[in-house]
């Protein structure tokens, strides 16, 4: 590893966080003034702006540095400045003492920059107007991506700049883009702004205020799931429940696709493959959950109930306006399942994401066609197009990873906790999966405040495995990692 | 598919096991003389021996014939005389009228024939001996495999025999036998018939009547789990337990190594990578169980009782000598993971197999490295030898349809019965991989008849499409396979 140059894009990123800061530095002088809150956000902007600076001082590196990075420094970068951004962006929390403990501060952190949107904060309505702003924006700037938002904002160009992206950008589709990385992150964000934008507006005119509107929008569109609310969602209009329906849905869609959209090209979302594997489970799956509801439980639920839930869950939000623990044991299980599957590469959506889903599907049909006509030849297709061998194992990999840390969570959540076979094995997957809530001791009306330390540090370690495509994160386990 | 040639070469099976069914009828007559359960059996043989005798009449075959059976009709034969089997093994459960409903009598056969061992009698000691013993006697003949069984006793040779034997044997490493798949059926079913006699005669030894050291040897050497008792194994000495725990230990292994080892060369067992991952994973499993147990349960819970339950869990048997439904989550979860290895290739156990898991590992620890160096090339090794890319893959799509199953399983429990978490996701684990006993409604001291009819239908198709190693079941759904 490029020690230097890695610690040196660091230091740029942090810089950037801490300019960010300043909005809800806004939200807590408009809240309270000059609050024990407001000096926390001063603190915390101050250091940022220090130490990025000093670092930028001491190792100044030039374009030509950036232009070399290779691909262990690529996913050093982005697994590092990560757990940094999580550090730095936990200490507000922490300065005004509205979050007690430090790792409870970091949990609610990176559940935040990570869209997972659990929470170890019990009484939210308690929370300061700075605090709770900050904490949806994180989801916000998550959500879409803190390195391609560098990447959008300044000057990265060439091999570095791919590195960089590929080591972030959700989905195993990062190839695609390598010639134009720079106009990429800039149309992502680009589409990312407006599509935000259209939502706070209609949130308003449902009635919210500017703060939940905003707030509200992060959480949809980063997919997180943090609300100004204990109640979440629930305590909103069935107008406001539609309309984050709606964007839910549109942000667990590859922002790719609403680019060309919004040049005109609005065939592509019919022309891509994942997006209609993804629009027809999430329609089964409303469809299924709706008959169930109105059969077992009460024929008055109302299909947006069932749509809300399972938008809300396969897209890895986590927003909810019913207690989804309480329902048939059928659906419990069938959305624990839709939380693997996830939203679209290229999405703000987290899980193993729907491209790999299908991919597998189809690979598991060849190799069952396979065993009766062994001679046969059978391409995996996506899109028409041939997915190369290395490709497809690539994704089988992933997939057996993301199952291997899945259950090393449950294990480790019930040999620390005791938890029980359905909180144990919904907590792993909802924290690796960035759903935030799921059944059991952490259903919708729970919190992960009762979980211990040790528990809490695995439970962190997950979200970020799982919003960075696991391998950032696991590589830093690696001591070649840490060689020149 | 050749349906004449598959037709036929399934009545001959089923005339095997008619043949077999004379040792039960022994047991009836020495039970209860000319009782029900007597006339039972024999309406049972009557029909075996008729119907297979005007199938061989009907349609003769040649050795040429078989000699040019493809794989297709190598899975055919294999999965559709499992399911022939099943049926007609049920026969005598139902009409001694033992066994009310014939689905339940179908299950229970099933149950045996894959050694699983999962049952739907709740008053075992009230069944009559005849059919206890045959209830354990289809442990041993699915146990070792009755196709390999039907190899090693008639004259069926070349590439016919080589298709039917990759149909049935456990595990990917078939290949490995092909020009002597008749001797290798031989001395397969020669130590497993030596080993299990060894058995028997140290159970007597230990106090058992002859007809118990038979039906408990049966359960072990197949990783069955069939008992004669309620209390299963625990009803029996210490002495008995490290009996059964030993020899399921050697069940679980790869019957070719004790072929090895019974020929002198006793090295063949360290020199197996496979086995040394199983005996590691097993004696792991057994430290972590006995601490567990001995810190948070009981100090006084001998070693035993923990080795007992991790051999006979993770080797699939599903003898139970305590319940462990009522051990600590870290363990329930963990015996359940253990249910997804299972044994080696080339044993009786069921499960994914340890030498997939371990490939499986493998394949994720390469793609871990290679998103550190893009372009390095780490071929995966098997006993030192590369693995083919096109084994590699099979091996990953085997492990992803086996957990594609064992969702559609746990969905469709939770679907129909309404099944809680545990329950749902252990009796479908329970019955694909073999194992019998779960957690919950399904745990230890539980049986499997209360499921309503279509779940038992379906625990059934997992039983066999788990023993038969997927394929030969799957593709019976396929219409590609009916066609010339």
């Amino acid at each position: 590893m490029h020690k230097k140059i890695v610690l040196s894009i660091i230091a740029r990123i942090l810089l950037v966080v801490s300019f960010m800061m300043f909005i809800p530095l806004g939200w807590a002088y408009y809240g309270a003034g000059y609050s024990v809150e407001f000096f926390a956000f001063v603190i915390t902007i101050s250091l940022g702006f220090l130490v990025s600076i000093i670092f930028r001082r001491i190792l100044p590196i030039s374009p030509d540095d950036i232009e070399h990075l290779n691909a262990k420094d690529g996913l050093a970068v982005v697994g590092l400045s990560w757990i940094v951004l999580s550090l730095f962006g936990a200490l507000p929390f922490f300065l005004s003492g509205s979050v007690a403990s430090f790792t409870d501060a970091i949990f609610e952190t990176a559940s935040g920059f990570t869209t997972t949107g659990a929470t170890i904060i019990t009484n939210i309505e308690g929370l300061p107007l700075g605090l709770l702003f900050w904490r949806s924006l994180t989801h916000w700037l998550g959500g879409m991506g803190i390195i391609v938002l560098y990447l959008a904002l300044l000057p990265i160009l060439g091999q570095g700049a791919f590195r960089l992206y590929k080591a972030e950008a959700p989905g195993p589709t990062a190839e695609r883009v390598q010639p134009r990385v720079k106009e990429t992150a800039k149309a992502l964000w680009g589409v990312y702004f407006t599509l935000s934008l259209l939502e706070t507006l209609l949130l308003k005119v449902g009635g919210l205020s500017w703060f939940d509107s905003l707030c509200h929008t992060f959480g949809t569109m980063a997919t997180g799931g943090f609300s100004t609310r204990t109640e979440s969602i629930g305590a909103f209009s069935p107008y406001v429940q539609w309309v984050v329906i709606v964007f839910m849905f549109l942000a667990g869609t590859n922002f790719i696709l609403h680019y060309q959209a919004l040049k005109g090209k609005a065939k592509a979302f019919l022309r891509s493959e994942e997006f209609r594997w993804y629009f027809l489970i999430l329609l089964s799956l409303i469809a299924v959950t709706t008959f169930v509801l109105k059969m077992q439980v009460d024929a008055t639920i109302p299909v947006r109930t069932a749509a809300f839930q399972v938008v809300s869950i396969m897209t890895t939000t986590g927003y909810v306006t019913a207690d989804f623990d309480l329902w048939p044991n059928v659906l419990r299980i069938a959305l624990v399942v839709a939380m693997f599957i996830g939203g679209c590469a290229g999405s703000t959506g987290g899980g193993i994401k729907v491209i790999r889903i299908f991919i597998t599907i189809k690979v598991a049909i060849k190799s069952i066609v396979h065993a009766i006509f062994p001679n046969s030849v059978i391409p995996i297709k996506v899109d028409e197009d041939p997915v190369p061998p290395k490709i497809v194992l690539g994704v089988l990999s992933y997939v057996v990873i993301f199952i291997f840390l899945f259950v090393f969570g449950a294990l480790a959540l019930a040999a620390i906790d005791g938890c029980d076979f359905a909180t144990a094995s919904s907590a792993s997957i909802a924290s690796l999966a960035n759903i935030g809530p799921g059944l059991g001791m952490v259903g919708a009306t729970q919190s992960y405040a009762w979980f211990s330390l040790p528990s809490k540090w695995i439970l962190t370690f997950l979200m970020l495995a799982g919003r960075l495509e696991l391998y950032s994160i696991l590589i830093l386990f690696l001591p070649a990692t840490w060689r020149k």
